[in-house]
């Protein structure tokens, strides 16, 4: 990242009421930052407003911590809730995965090309069958079976990781447990789970299967911040791919994987680039400027 | 159509076993049958092979009756359930409506412009509004309203009117009325239904409310036979559109009528054109080939 | 529309340079107008700004014509590029034919049921054909032949009838006739042409011919103003469908219908719903909110 | 693969006439080959027959050279152009690259996923920088710099590394040098270059800012057999991703990567389960059954 594309980024979210835009454009003009791009919505239905907003880092004059206490002023002036990112700032990830690696490497392969802005810090797994993967791109490793009577302690041991490893998001790129929810809960916002079936439908185990016997024209997959109930966090991101009575359910597997993969980079690459914004169990997602 | 386009469909389904295709495609050859195009498909899980076969129609030098018995006769000594169409005979079609036009707009333009190679015999509604639409295309239009408590004698007159128009394929473009099972089992394989959503997600009422209140991030319509449960008939043909949070459930709503109309028209031509095998339930759809 | 639902809406584009949107959105603040939506792009290569700001006719304290005095006058010290529409104002609009109804009808579909807000004013076509689609709806339909020769005169007759009519947009739904360089000229901005290939591919004559004999997987259409070089004009709105080796030139182009139509309608909403912004050979075109 | 999975393909074509059909199938019914799947074409502007037969290996009674001769002989009678395949077979593969990695990471995840059925036998570049990937995942690198006066010398290179590696297909995985007319000629049909545009638009250098200057809706890649005239060789898929204003040229590009390497992952994938039939500058792509 040149200098040049360094960027601040505020994320707002409001109850929605006149002179919100006015307030918080003239607030960064009168400190003479340019607003690189700004991007609202106002949901009529919740009344709430939202808002993203770039600044070139450039303008930044004071600390960080003194913008934050001088924006921070300003927001509770106006009631807002808001997040502050820099876009030089690498994220540290933590990946979570069993025994299928397309979702791995295709995190991996994103990172490294540079479209992932990201530290892939370790992965953690309840398989010992990718450690191969991670030693191919020597990324730590640690291989945590897990048993019904286990699993609190083998959660308290990945909670452990996190910590030490100072992490900002995890990933689920098809680690196939469900967390608990005292460790959803903890990591609110910062878990990202892909979903191989288009949800709210084939919930569950085996949604190729399900797909196969109800027989759809189309299959999906999901990307959503894992919350206390399974399936039902807010979603990030959809896509799907059309299919034909010629698939098997290992034949939609197959293909589902294409979309799998596709479906969480972007999912992560919104989170990574600060584009999302949770209400309630819903999502917005700016789109991307280039 | 030209006279060389004119053409004899064959849909046929029976147990896999070796052969079948080496029998069929003889019994045709022998008979001087020019084997137009020829689909097939074997469902490994049920063990069940399908075979759809266009026959150029200038070669019979027989009646369609002696045609059929002389096949019926090969049919029997393989086990084979089959079907026989003819692509100069025009299929009668009713259309059921309640308020919403976009379906029905769009099925007869498409018709009119020949996309639907059929006659929109009479269109029947629950509400008067779209008369005014059936008489501009001079289509009989018979509004026949319906209460919890007439809902049997209002399915009885609909059938009569079936029967009086000899109807072969009756397509609910957005008719809000559940109908009954002693209508959808007599008319199986008979009746096509838009259903507002991507089944299996979101059955049932309000499928665009549903779907704002998930914040899903594509929403769908699925095209299928209606079957005695509600929504859990035959998937013919579904596809979806990109969505996002700028969408309110009538919002959501004005999008998908785009894919509504699509998937219905897309299932509808299907049928005529005789490419739809149905087995318990789940179908084959066979491409086209134009 | 509800009086709830009427807004007016600035189109604005301008240099980029800081502070703008400070300026803007304080400008309509201080007039106690609420800000519905604002919208903003940047163009860094060009350096050109662009913004939608969507006000709620509600606040509307003065005559529509002052309210564009007051703005022209900041607009003149800002050197804002700005045009203001109001969504109770129903556009005008042209549509002229050929031969092919698919699009035809599906434009006048979408205004009967209200998605496209608009009057479809009158049909002109160079070909008597579709006189009676005309006459089904009571659209005023006017045939001008043209050749070669007649060109001049034919065009000179239709920009009388567009004067005549107060047409505001007109729209191509496969005219299949080149306007003149002089027609586009004194219409531009103001004419919406659907072509049927993806451009820049397939410019010009039987695009679905060349896609057949280039052996395409996918083929598409393009909706886009009309200007004085052939297929060269600011594109709206493309869309595309896969294909395959089943389909001769006419199965394309058969095919090929549903992408034309869809994306023709939604260039003209676009359009309609004041969400497109030109600049040299682009267009900035805002996502629509509903 | 497990035994049960292992197929012996027929690709075969021929003008079109009666009863190659019959004749074909009956052929191996008499041998008592259980047909798997048959697939069939006519291209009746062509007049041009298409057919690909999967048998199951393990009825094979003969030597795998008995089965050809025995086939060849009939095949000359019925004057077919024909290729026999055995999934049990691992393609070698040769991947060309340039600096780009994204084809190249996501070509040997697949393969190590075992979605693409290969040996990846070496990698062969014009730069140094993706040693360090083939490294990882110990493949041969081989870095054959070229300049305009070395080319013949470096192709010269280049063909016989496929030759000490006896290599059956050559994937240019965005190798961004064009080879020689003779080194196509050489290797017709068994080079699959992926071309980041939508072709036929967008031919040669730079197609992601051709499509930013066009301002293009879509953006798509284009996955082909290289020939000898530059981005005019057969196509085998096709896809796009729709884009908006928002995006410069490099966010294009960077979009797009997603496309280029879907798109050449199926095609390589079709080629590599003998799915695909050339004729003249078109592909037969048949679909795939799993």
């Amino acid at each position: 990242m040149t200098d040049n594309q360094k960027k601040i980024i505020f994320l707002i979210q409001c109850e929605d009421r006149k002179g919100i835009l006015s307030a918080t454009s003239t607030w960064f003009f009168q400190r003479s930052y340019n607003i690189v791009h700004c991007q609202q919505h106002t949901d009529n239905i919740e009344g709430r407003y939202f808002m993203r907003i770039e600044l070139d880092m450039h303008d930044l004059k004071t600390t960080r911590k003194e913008l934050e206490e001088d924006f921070g002023a300003f927001a509770n002036q106006y009631n807002l809730t808001w997040e502050c990112h820099y876009s030089d700032y690498n994220a540290r990830v933590a990946i979570m995965v069993s025994k299928t690696s397309h979702c791995l490497y295709d995190l991996i392969a994103r990172k490294n090309e540079g479209d992932l802005k990201c530290d892939i810090s370790l992965i953690i797994s309840n398989h010992p069958d990718l450690e191969v993967i991670a030693n191919q791109f020597r990324i730590p490793f640690y291989y945590l079976p897990v048993t019904n009577e286990s699993k609190a302690e083998q959660e308290a041991k990945v909670m452990t990781l996190l910590k030490r490893f100072d992490i900002d998001l995890v990933v689920l790129a098809r680690y196939m447990q469900i967390l608990s929810p005292a460790f959803t809960h903890q990591w609110q916002g910062k878990i990202i789970n892909i979903h191989h079936g288009f949800l709210p439908a084939f919930q569950g185990a085996n949604p190729y299967r399900q797909a196969y016997e109800r027989g759809v024209k189309m299959i999906g997959a999901t990307a959503h911040y894992a919350s206390e109930e399974l399936d039902q966090g807010p979603i990030i991101d959809q896509d799907v791919v059309r299919v034909n009575h010629e698939l098997s359910p290992n034949g939609l597997r197959d293909v589902g994987k294409d979309v799998e993969r596709r479906v969480l980079a972007k999912a992560v690459q919104a989170h990574l680039e600060s584009r999302i914004i949770m209400f309630k169990n819903r999502t917005v997602v700016f789109d991307v400027e280039r």
